[in-house]
């Protein structure tokens, strides 16, 4: 197979990370003889910084073209403290999730044997803990009309959802749970929000269709506290844009490192994949950010094109170093490896 | 001091815990001296069946008429999964929040030493945990337009914040930082939402005028980890409605059990304090439910007043329960003390 991808390092410890996925599925071309064709563009502060928007047409153009994204990181602290800047670089990694039509977020949250000790919550709490987040990604309040008045004294946010942007991600989500454990878990705050009352009338509906799957409901708040208290009880949960966010962040702390997370933002046309941390710019340039996240994007890349062994080849490869502890000092205090060794040791073992 | 104080039980096992709180007051009122004047209205659910509103005339009255409400809980699962129903119980809540102008909703977040290991968190990462949340409860999207398409196919929600409500419950979150760690962390979504910008912008401009207090801000998805990564960081927490709800209900994984934690709600003329725990109406009337969360909001209520003793009274009490196992099933398990019990001793040992 031949896969064309558009590699978007983006910004802060992007570019380090995404340097040892693609290490990795260079060793996969290696191994299992398939070709990947690899094209960079810009995107993010970076982009700004260069071509003065965080999403250049020919970056666009670059993703539309190819078969996957593969992205690094995005945001610069100094934007973050600046209300009066006019581009910032989130708008980048929005504007291309809604131009690809990229309204799944997948996101797998997993214990993971080895860093039982890693985690914040206790090994009983989190041990065989194995779920995934399905977020609704080009909806809801982070696309809707925003306002500020001429005396900058009153702003606001609207948080609007129709009823075909709710069903196709509620598909997506039901043949997940039919596939894994049959259980599916709407996140909303259906006590206060027209917006979630929608959703839960259209993901009820469509439920019908998918008998094998139980269907349930948490509020948000409730939701926040159950991730914690109870993470085993979850399967698939559904959610929209902004819940989706803030619990998949939540739900990191599960697995031990934000540094390990994956996720896949998919469309009908296209498909993107990167780590769900931030682009941890104090880490910039050390050699020291965690690159697991980013390779396990790679082999959701994999996945999502049916090469089920290449992908496993690198989660098995994630595994070993885990197991033998070549790991960067977020999961090991003091460790002596970096970015680039963590990388080059799981490229090794594909 | 006289004291008028309403009582709102509402729903599920709102009436249970209340009973309790009445009690210790009651037990303050012989102890110390005071007085307080209790009148009962309905609320919620309950307030929908006897009078078809959620919130009845009278009982918004009675409440402005009262220097306190002691709130019990709302909500009923009859309403939650019904998306055509007209009324529902928490708008008898969110009404009287914004009719007594309780714009500050303030959360404390502790880790309790006879209960470290009820938490889902490690002791080492709890202990000493010691923050409060400053919520805006007043504004927001639980309180902006929602709309409803007519075909039933398109729901909104509007988020709207101006400088007036931001600024006010910035200046009771700084004063509260400036007597406590002098720190204050803004919980936000800068990098995405407008209202999250105006709030950057004000809260920053106000803390020039509290040059003791360090301000801080956090995006709200990274604030959902930290709090669990790193809870001892914290000192105090201002946020805006929605994420206040959500990281509040998060925060109460802290000390062992949601069943413990209280919570005042203050506006200009007006207070309410309630648990931050829902109505548990699995739990109705099987005299199991923790009445601490209650009692601990009656100490609050004399804290406001600037009953000090009174309070402390209250909570040496609640800790002596804590130390002697006196508790619910939900902090120990196969307890065979009930809530009526739970309460009873609380009482007797002020
Ligand atoms: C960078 C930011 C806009 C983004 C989001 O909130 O969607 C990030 O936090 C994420 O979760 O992918
Ligand atoms: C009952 C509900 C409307 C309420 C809220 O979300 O404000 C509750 O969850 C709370 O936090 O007090």
């Amino acid at each position: 197979m031949t896969l064309k991808i558009a590699l978007l390092p983006g910004d802060g410890v992007g570019p380090e990370v995404l340097a040892q996925a693609v290490k990795c599925l260079e060793a996969v071309e290696e191994t299992f003889n398939q070709r990947f064709i690899f094209k960079e563009a810009l995107v993010g502060a970076i982009a700004i910084d260069k071509k003065g928007t965080p999403l250049p047409d020919t970056t666009l153009k670059l993703c539309k073209e190819s078969d996957a994204v593969l992205f690094g990181a995005i945001g610069d602290p100094k934007y973050d403290n600046d209300p009066d800047a006019k581009v910032r670089p989130e708008q980048g990694l929005l504007q291309l999730r809604k131009e690809l039509g990229l309204f799944a977020n997948i996101r797998p949250v997993l214990s993971h044997p080895t860093l039982l000790d890693k985690s914040p919550l206790k090994k009983k709490v989190i041990n065989g803990t194995d779920f995934v987040i399905y977020r609704e990604l080009t909806g809801g309040i982070y696309f809707g009309e925003k306002k500020l008045n001429e005396e900058g004294t009153k702003a606001s946010d609207l948080c609007e959802y129709s009823e075909a942007e709710i069903s196709r991600i509620a598909h997506l989500a039901f043949k997940a749970a039919k596939g894994r454990k049959k259980k599916l878990t709407l996140v909303d705050k259906a006590n206060v929000l027209e917006s979630s009352r929608l959703w839960r009338k259209v993901v009820t509906r469509i439920g019908e269709s998918y008998p094998e799957v139980a269907l349930n409901f948490l509020f948000v708040d409730n939701a926040a506290m159950q991730i914690i208290l109870n993470p085993r009880q979850f399967d698939v949960i559904l959610t929209e844009n902004m819940f989706g966010d803030i619990i998949s962040d939540e739900g990191s702390v599960i697995g031990g490192s934000i540094g390990l997370l994956a996720s896949a933002s998919i469309g009908e046309e296209n498909a993107l994949f990167e780590p769900i941390h931030g682009s941890y710019p104090q880490a910039k340039g050390n050699d020291i950010a965690n690159p697991i996240a980013s390779i396990l994007s790679a082999a959701m890349l994999l996945e999502h094109f049916g090469l089920i062994e290449e992908a496993w080849a690198i989660k098995k490869a994630v595994d070993k170093s885990l197991k033998k502890g070549i790991v960067t000092p977020d999961l090991k205090e003091n460790s002596q490896y970096g970015t680039n060794q963590v990388g080059d040791f799981i490229a090794h073992n594909i």
